[in-house]
């Protein structure tokens, strides 16, 4: 190659970093690690003997329509299923609202590529989720950060960011959230604090963007409306996902938006996949027919449920007290901090040699600070593993703890 | 709503367009109009019964991995077999050059993501794929049209382009070509003028994208070499698919690159899409390890070259002379061209009220012009659908005629 390439690449490609979980998962695919570190769903949470039926079924009677292109805006048996599962949940939407993605993760990307200018402000959340960061990075955004609280994101620390932009003119593209068990801190924003978002989005005029791809497993307390149903000016755009309630492997998702958005997306979309696998869309959409989507949900609150008691109550065995971790409603993560002047990175050095991984928490901000939390999956692993795995990594944290205070 | 959107959307929602094709495909859908319009496989060109095989084995041996995250790069198997297939093909690829997409059009848009800035340059031909120009414009490239010539891309006006872009100081990103029965065009270019449009790209440092959907297609005629396969500097980056040699349903191309191109796309796809389908991939390349796939290539160019002579018997009998077709040697197109002075989108209204559509030639200029050409698909009427239809656009087009003479 007699090219030079980086002087060939777009300005984009600088600042877009390899995903740190997906390396992290490479290095951590030895068979002797227990790993906390991804974000799969359980295999056992796959429902294998219902998709049989329902492939065998399609593949009989309308393999013609699974295997052509789909419409962009999605395959007709999923969109209407998805709506009435849309509106079952409390989500007024209809046709024009509604468009079927190839994964949430393609969600935030068409978001991104119908908003984000290079040097868009941006709102998000630290910690947030690293696939959110990655997409808003890999379009120029300038990220704003604004930290949680013990409700979610912080209402005033976001009244005064957008009171400072706006004082310079500027209004970001949107403030991006993860309201429902948010990955990575596995907390819940509370209804009276989406209302105060909702009501601080209205005054400065920004719009929402709600990724809420584990809503739908709460294992324990009230559900809590998303933002999108409380919202009646069309400043909301959800995000939602069959991967973790479903398969990961379908790569089916969905964008609820008003109309104006929703048909920029579906215009993007049309450059950037032509449209969604219509094999995916229509099996997933003949398996939510049958009533087989409801009952996989309820087989996986129960098992990811036990789980996260169980990890829980490792967590109580083997941590030190340095050690403090968040104790999600649902979904599939938690954090854990130790004291501040420790750094997970450091500490993920001796979990390896432990044979125990996690993903540190620097990953999830996108100012580069959260570097003493780390992020734990707890849907992935077996029963077994949780026990074993959190007992290593009690033994990693403590002697990281002990080193640091002999120096 | 009461934020004004068109302040919000990032500039290059302003030029995207809704594909022209797509919008056609939704006005060309009642069931009396016979369409040559989309570019849609015949269903019977599906392997449906050997897919059912595949599936049954996938679902009862190895769920747990194709209904999981697949690694971004592609599923190993898929991969395995993905790299068998190109070797095989004449091209030199390890896993480090090969990346599988979500469908060749996401190809598009990880080429664009990682090369085009605003304004940047890239050479197009005239007439080039309508997807290639939309991928390209939604990264708001600055395109420059070549046209063909009965080779192919012309090199003597490429090589003017070059010429004239280098005394400005300018380099073009990419060369795109469809150089395998041309969507639209339906030629392919000469293995003496692929030798000669790589040695311009040497000269003038350019890299070539070379997308070749059609390529496994070839019903008479001699087997070009891809450019790829006679690039020994990693100047070119090919992209390839299933959807027109198994199903567009699966939504599953691939990329070869030079490794180092090929990590940045990869890279690309982190923030993309994550990974594509592994329930798509892992069929695939299960159905690859039985051989299926190339007992469907040779199924799908005996049904596509029957209905090729066919549809070229019937311009032969039904078309005025004004009227002149290039003939394929594979693929899914031609194209048919009227006097310079007439424009198919004014003939595209009389051939509704005819039922009989197609897509106007315009669609896949970026510049605009082309409007005395038009597209026509082959591989998705029935036979008896060939004949009736291009009787009707025959008569169509006489009418057209006649109607412009008058006046």
């Amino acid at each position: 190659m007699d090219i030079n390439l980086n002087e060939r690449y777009s300005h984009r490609v600088q600042g877009m970093k390899k995903s740190v979980i997906r390396e992290l998962l490479k290095l951590t695919a030895k068979p002797e690690i227990i790993s906390f570190a991804g974000g799969l769903p359980s295999p056992k949470s796959f429902p294998v003997d219902e998709l049989k039926i329902v492939i065998d079924e399609v593949m009989e009677n309308e393999p013609e329509v699974a295997l052509q292109y789909s419409a962009t805006e999605g395959d007709q048996v999923l969109v209407e299923q998805l709506i009435k599962y849309g509106n079952k949940a409390g989500n007024d939407i209809t046709e024009e609202n509604l468009l079927v993605t190839t994964s949430s993760q393609q969600g935030l990307d068409l978001v991104s590529k119908v908003f984000i200018d290079p040097g868009a402000k941006v709102i998000v959340e630290l910690p947030s989720y690293v696939g959110g960061l990655g997409a808003f990075n890999s379009y120029q955004a300038d990220m704003i950060g604004v930290p949680q609280d013990a409700d979610g994101m912080s209402a005033e620390i976001l009244r005064e960011k957008l009171e400072e932009l706006d004082k310079h003119g500027e209004k970001p593209k949107f403030i991006y959230i993860v309201p429902d068990f948010q990955n990575p801190a596995g907390m819940t924003m509370t209804e009276e604090r989406r209302e105060e978002i909702l009501e601080i989005a209205y005054e400065y005029k920004v719009l929402i963007v709600e990724d809420s791809p584990y809503r739908e497993l709460r294992f324990e307390g009230e559900d809590v409306p998303t933002i999108y149903s409380m919202d009646d000016k069309g400043y909301v755009i959800l995000l939602g996902t069959f991967s973790k309630i479903f398969a990961p492997g379908f790569r089916i998702g969905w964008i609820y938006a008003n109309p104006e958005i929703r048909n920029k997306l579906v215009v993007a979309k049309q450059s950037t996949d032509l449209c969604s696998p219509a094999f995916s869309q229509r099996i997933i959409g003949r398996f939510m027919e049958k009533g087989y989507l409801e009952k996989n949900i309820e087989k996986i609150i129960e098992m990811y449920g036990k789980k996260k008691d169980l990890i829980i109550k490792y967590f109580n065995k083997y941590m030190p007290q340095e050690a403090s971790w968040t104790e999600p409603e649902g979904g599939l993560f938690l954090l854990v901090s130790i004291p501040e002047h420790l750094d997970t990175s450091e500490l993920f050095e001796i979990a390896i040699e432990n044979n125990v991984a996690f993903v540190i928490g620097e990953a999830f901000h996108h100012d580069g600070s959260g570097k003493h939390t780390m992020r734990i999956n707890f849907s992935y692993a077996t029963e077994e593993q949780l026990h074993k795995g959190i007992k290593r990594l009690g033994k990693s944290l403590k002697e990281f703890i002990q080193a640091n205070k002999k120096e």
